[in-house]
């Protein structure tokens, strides 16, 4: 019998003391909800527990009754602290048999890091449930496993995240294709500003009352934004793009003024695919951003066809020296002003010979601000084909925030600027 | 009655799909857990569960069951989807009464962004539970709620991170602190590099069977190095310090050559407090970590005070023009190459008159390898008043981890120079 459609419920436990203590976040679960949601698979819970025996049986009984597929990451390191295969074996009333592939595997992985002879606790990672189907992970010493019983499937894979990914990859998700698959669970979010979400609301409302009955609408408030996601669950995943496109159609028409983007453009990658396809270069001046900037830009693969460099002129005399912004602009209007954004955009477009320039300075926090220009107020210029434009943004006074703002925000002016040119030239 | 230390059990349940299809990370959980262990109090369970009201009313059931405190994220919008408010007043028998200082916090809200009147969402969002304590939210339209019941505590917030950071801040922790707390729960991550987890735990076994019996000890892998955590509970938080730091000073005896840091130190704030001690400045010149080297210089408060500025030379004409590295150099070595490093870091350091410079040149990927030079080779270079010094490394295939990996590996070198000068000095 083919298992359906969504039939499948999914939960996922991590185990291991550094989630509950804030040691570290859990981003091994968004990911796998992602590739799950990919082939129509839902999560339906997630548990965070710690490495002891009673709570990993209790969550385990709890995922079974509640769940059909229950993944498991976490504790399968060599050391004392790790518990998950015994505690499964226990689960199971199964006992540890040696696996010589597995063995074999660690010996070879230990060779290549030029340790001959491996010690007893990797010996023992070759030591595996009897019941269970071994996943080999080809990046590390500690299998997967995967016990099916009563058509309930548990698979527990190591919690470092690449290794956990490779089995997924490689063993898990090709096999949950295959047999528990037909369709796909598609999201796309659209990015509002502007407008709080109980107006956004009120402005939707007819929209959201007439919405197709198979897409699910959520908001998603952040600090100066808000999300709104619209999911949808079928087979065809061409059907469901087009559904979800024509209820964006509409949205765009409702609310143009408020909506900047989709969710999965990211701007630095927009920005540079338009770059690229004009042939067009860019270089940057920073000072707040202290590099931020670029490093958004040179993070897209492939970038060195349209980043040249970038000066970043901290300090005041660099400005001068490098940047030859003129003493008197400095003096006269400060750094973070909009004479000096302009002579730095204009400066570094000049000295790397580059089509478009951006340039920041301002105050990035926590302290350096006066009534007149507080903490958080950054001045961006843009210097393109069509000369020099500044723009004076007023963030808050978290340092890091006001850095990756200001960085996004002439990055998003940018955007704009190559698509008005762009479309022009089309 | 003074309920006593770790008697408390603390569970956290985070509403909303965005965590279950992967569209979001939780975040709030790891900070909630982090500000609960410096009260001594320990989360036992994070539950990540949808909007629905089955799920929310079983799931807090059973954190009634297994725990006594029960905190809340997520569901308290003012749209249809968020269904948390209504579904805790269903599970605590109770109905909504309008509370009119929220009513009037809500209004002078919106008054500020310009909103005379306030629609029929946002009155809504003062109608609250008659029996819960109303948790005013200084920064949203969303109050907190807190139910007691049986000894039970139930306290619900709103998901939005910063949101809920105010509310923990001005209302929950303090209340905590003063009625559940007498302790502390303290940890510390020693880094190693190095060894892998099990030849460490060979290394550490006599160590670690003689630990005092009131340090918990947890290994920690990661891609290239394995964290050791240490734990311990108490209710004397000098006392704790002092008992953790013994033990790590007798693990800086048995495997001083692996050990690299504490985790709470960041390298860069390391790097920057022994420049601005001695009085000392920096900038870089960067080719493949675009600028991320000096983002992280620069993510330091303060560190104007010490870095100067950077050239990022992503294009090899910027390196001959600006940071005029030899057009020799860039043909017989490559722009990847010992030279070509050493003479970015002396060049910037002239350039920018600063004591140390600091330089980067690889091939981040994912393409541009070659059988010699393979994606993830990185040139780093240091110049310092002991002349110019240049290191080889050898990373991975992923863009990002190389670009991010080469410049904490240069920074991390910088600080052992400052400190073996630093020494010497002093």
């Amino acid at each position: 019998m083919q298992i359906g459609l969504y039939r499948m419920k999914v939960s996922i436990i991590t185990i291991g003391d550094e989630i509950l203590i804030g040691q570290i976040v859990d981003t091994n679960s968004a990911w796998i909800a992602q590739r799950l949601n990919e082939i129509g698979l839902q999560v339906h819970k997630i548990y965070s527990i710690p490495d002891t025996e009673d709570a990993i049986i209790r969550t385990l009984e709890r995922a079974r009754k509640l769940t059909d597929i229950v993944l498991v990451t976490g504790g399968l390191g060599p050391t004392n602290d790790d518990i998950t295969k015994k505690t499964l074996a226990k689960f199971f009333n199964d006992t540890l048999v040696r696996n010589e592939e597995v063995l074999q595997h660690i010996k070879a992985l230990f060779q290549k890091f030029g340790v001959k002879r491996i010690n007893k606790l990797n010996e023992q990672q070759a030591d595996l449930p009897s019941k269970c189907s071994v996943l080999l992970n080809p990046v590390g010493t500690a299998s997967g496993m995967w016990f099916e019983e009563n058509k309930k499937h548990f698979i527990s894979m190591p919690g470092v995240p690449h290794e956990m990914k490779n089995i997924m990859n490689t063993l898990v998700l090709p096999e949950f294709q295959s047999r528990f698959s037909n369709g796909v669970f598609l999201h796309k979010t659209i990015l509002t500003q502007g407008v709080p979400e109980s107006i956004l609301a009120d402005l939707l409302e007819e929209w959201e009352t007439s919405l197709n009955t198979d897409v699910k609408l959520a908001y998603l408030p952040s600090e100066n934004r808000v999300r709104l996601r619209l999911s949808a669950k079928g087979t065809d995943k061409d059907q469901l793009n087009e559904l979800l496109d024509d209820e964006i159609q509409k949205l765009n028409k409702i609310i143009p003024e408020h909506i900047y983007g989709e969710e999965k453009d990211c701007i630095e990658q927009r920005v540079g695919d338009l770059l690229f396809k004009n042939k067009a270069t860019v270089a940057t001046a920073e000072s707040c951003t202290g590099g931020y900037l670029a490093y958004l830009i040179t993070s897209v693969p492939g970038s060195s066809a349209y980043f040249r460099g970038s000066v970043l002129a901290y300090d005041n005399k660099i400005k001068e020296d490098i940047l030859h912004v003129h003493a008197d602009s400095l003096k006269n209007y400060g750094a973070v002003s909009e004479q000096v954004v302009k002579e730095m955009a204009l400066s570094v477009k000049r000295l790397m010979g580059v089509d478009y320039a951006l340039s920041t300075s301002g105050i990035a926090g926590p302290t350096g601000g006066t009534a007149e220009k507080p903490v958080g107020t950054i001045w961006t210029a843009i210097a393109g084909p069509n000369g020099v434009k500044a723009v004076k943004y007023q963030f808050g006074t978290e340092r890091l925030w006001n850095v990756r703002r200001g960085a996004s925000a002439v990055l998003l002016d940018l955007l704009h600027e190559l698509e008005s040119i762009h479309k022009k030239l089309e």
